[in-house]
């Protein structure tokens, strides 16, 4: 999507690769929204190192940074021989997976690239395939996004206001988002329309990053408390809901999804407000068979127990907010019923979630069985 | 309630007077939770100025101020001329009521006191009445919060979750607290329990105060992110709520109380938990005819952008956490139906919120309808 720099706007991925420097280049998240910068690593130890310190963060970003990450390792072997070439991939494959031990994108992202490497006769050529597998992931996972934002893209016209949570948006991808995408295309297609995002709090992403995002695209938004969608959705100020989701169970049709999406669903149930879900089919879960055995991450309690931002020197610095005494309970996500949700974005249409599973085929099923 | 200084528990009035001082004393509630500290105020200009400064907070506890500001400025004066004093004692009330312009509470407060001072013959009879006047307006203001306790305790069982959002505790009163008052007296009578505090974004009272107070009684609680209510109602972790309320309507049963309020409601029916606002008879209000009609304060973006805390030196700071560029809507307050509302706590006893209308000569209508 596009940032203004220096006045400018230019259009960026969250997550590149450049050719002559063997190297990745990703947006700095951590600094965002109050600085913009582009890093690039020198190795696949840098990478994995991005991954691990969130530089760069969100399902679909990860997953081709990873990609990239074994690209860049795999060409940066000298010699012929194929077997150190073999063992030295691995070496890559295992130290960009530890990055982010729970997370699956870089594992099927990797596993992708590999499969296709396979495919080389000589250390080159497979140098070679592995760029080429990397950049179709990264490729791919845009118009993915792009597709959810072609078909979401119709619910949204002028006049509307729109309520996100947390950010589902470019910077968790490589390009467009998946909750924004709608937002984005229905922009592109000349709507006007509000955004208002949850703040989403303890991390704040719907204040810094989807805010930030929304800006740069100069879509007209407001940040809100999280405890103000409730009063806008009984005032008729919420016309349309869309969030993401980091785990969508294919048998069900349940959303896990950012701590806070499980609310603003019971909200727009009782309010009879469209409540939809924007995901790529790679987060489809279709093994689990309730989402009461999806696991909820505890987080650190100083998420909840204070702040970042930026002093009025411009240094960015945590405060404590809470009483100094007290602790906190920071479940990182919750789990949002089929009942709940109109319906489920994805890139080959819109689906009740009921009907993921009938889809499956559709859906990505049989690969998914596959891996 | 009791306050931890210096390793020792001691009781404190969050309002209380000094005689020989003739000087209002006050919980510094600016500097909680991090620092304690109690003020007086050496005139019922400072006083005034307290109030203003938001020193003292909560509909009870600047009612109380007012009510000894009043009697401060009245003792202040010296002489025996009547019509002078009563120039002056409409000086001092001008000048308080102009503390809070928009508050109810302090004007009801001095309003009681005036009337009682109008029995005295002399202006020194008068100055006896006025504090003792204000000495039992805040013995009745701690003691329908303690009446509010006796019945609400009954609600909570040992081995129960309470959840609560934002402060409607002791330092929003004279003592006790509204909200606060049923675990307390739960506490006092032996019970065990768990109390979840919602931080209460955008101004984290939650976080600061109801925390701060809750630790000072050695009440077991934490702290979780407005987010995070729905989830823990999902896994069966919230057994009660309890809120306090900021207008009630007598006629309706419709609940003002801070955003976020209606959301816990709505969270609450659907899991079908028991939902208790507590209030002291002094909030309700009987002539509004529907919540629609309770104007919703529109409060300054920047609680919604950033947050206020200390920093690793102690410092109190306020930190910028949204996207530079981007603006909040900051709704104060929401209005709850009396639908989702399991019973209304008052000193007088628990009611259905539709109840009240029916009881009014119980709880207060005629004496409101006098004023």
């Amino acid at each position: 999507m596009n940032v203004m720099v220096n006045g400018r706007s230019r259009h960026y991925r969250t997550v590149a690769f450049d050719k002559a420097t063997n190297s990745v280049r990703l947006i700095e998240q951590r600094l965002l929204p109050h600085e913009f910068k582009i890093i690039s690593t020198a190795s696949f130890q840098d990478t994995a190192r991005a991954i691990t310190d969130m530089v760069v963060r969100g399902a679909g970003a990860i997953g081709a940074t990873a990609a990239y990450g074994l690209a860049q390792g795999a060409r940066a072997f000298r010699g012929n021989d194929a077997a150190k070439f073999s063992a030295h991939v691995e070496t890559v494959y295992q130290t960009l997976k530890a990055a982010r031990p729970t997370a699956v994108d870089p594992v099927n992202a990797m596993n992708d690239v590999r499969r296709k490497m396979a495919a080389g006769g000589t250390v080159a050529e497979q140098q070679h395939l592995a760029l080429a597998a990397a950049e179709q992931f990264a490729d791919d996972d845009a118009e993915h996004c792009q597709a959810i934002g072609r078909h979401g893209a119709k619910l949204i016209r002028t006049g509307m206001n729109v309520l996100t949570h947390c950010n589902a948006g470019w910077l968790a991808f490589v390009d467009v988002g998946s909750a924004t995408a709608p937002i984005y295309a229905a922009q592109a297609g000349g709507r006007k329309f509000h955004v208002y995002c949850d703040e989403t709090r303890p991390r704040s992403q719907g204040a810094t990053l989807t805010a930030w995002e929304l800006a740069q695209q100069k879509v007209s938004h407001q940040v809100i408390a999280d405890n103000a969608a409730g009063h806008l959705m009984q005032r008729g100020k919420i016309d349309l809901v869309i969030v993401g989701s980091d785990r969508t169970l294919g048998r069900t049709g349940e959303v896990a999804n950012k701590i806070g999406t499980y609310t603003k669903a019971v909200l727009a149930k009782r309010h009879r407000i469209p409540f939809y879900v924007a995901i790529p089919l790679s987060t489809i879960d279709w093994n689990l068979r309730s989402g009461m055995d999806i696991p909820i991450e505890e987080r650190n309690e100083g998420e909840v127990l204070g702040a970042w931002g930026v002093d009025e020197r411009g240094r960015r610095q945590y405060v404590r907010v809470a009483n100094p005494g007290s602790h906190a309970f920071n479940p990182g996500f919750d789990v949002t019923p089929a009942e709940l949700i109109t319906g489920i974005i994805t890139p080959a249409g819109i689906f009740k979630p009921g009907q993921l599973w009938m889809k499956r085929r559709a859906l990505g099923w049989a690969s998914s069985a596959e891996k």
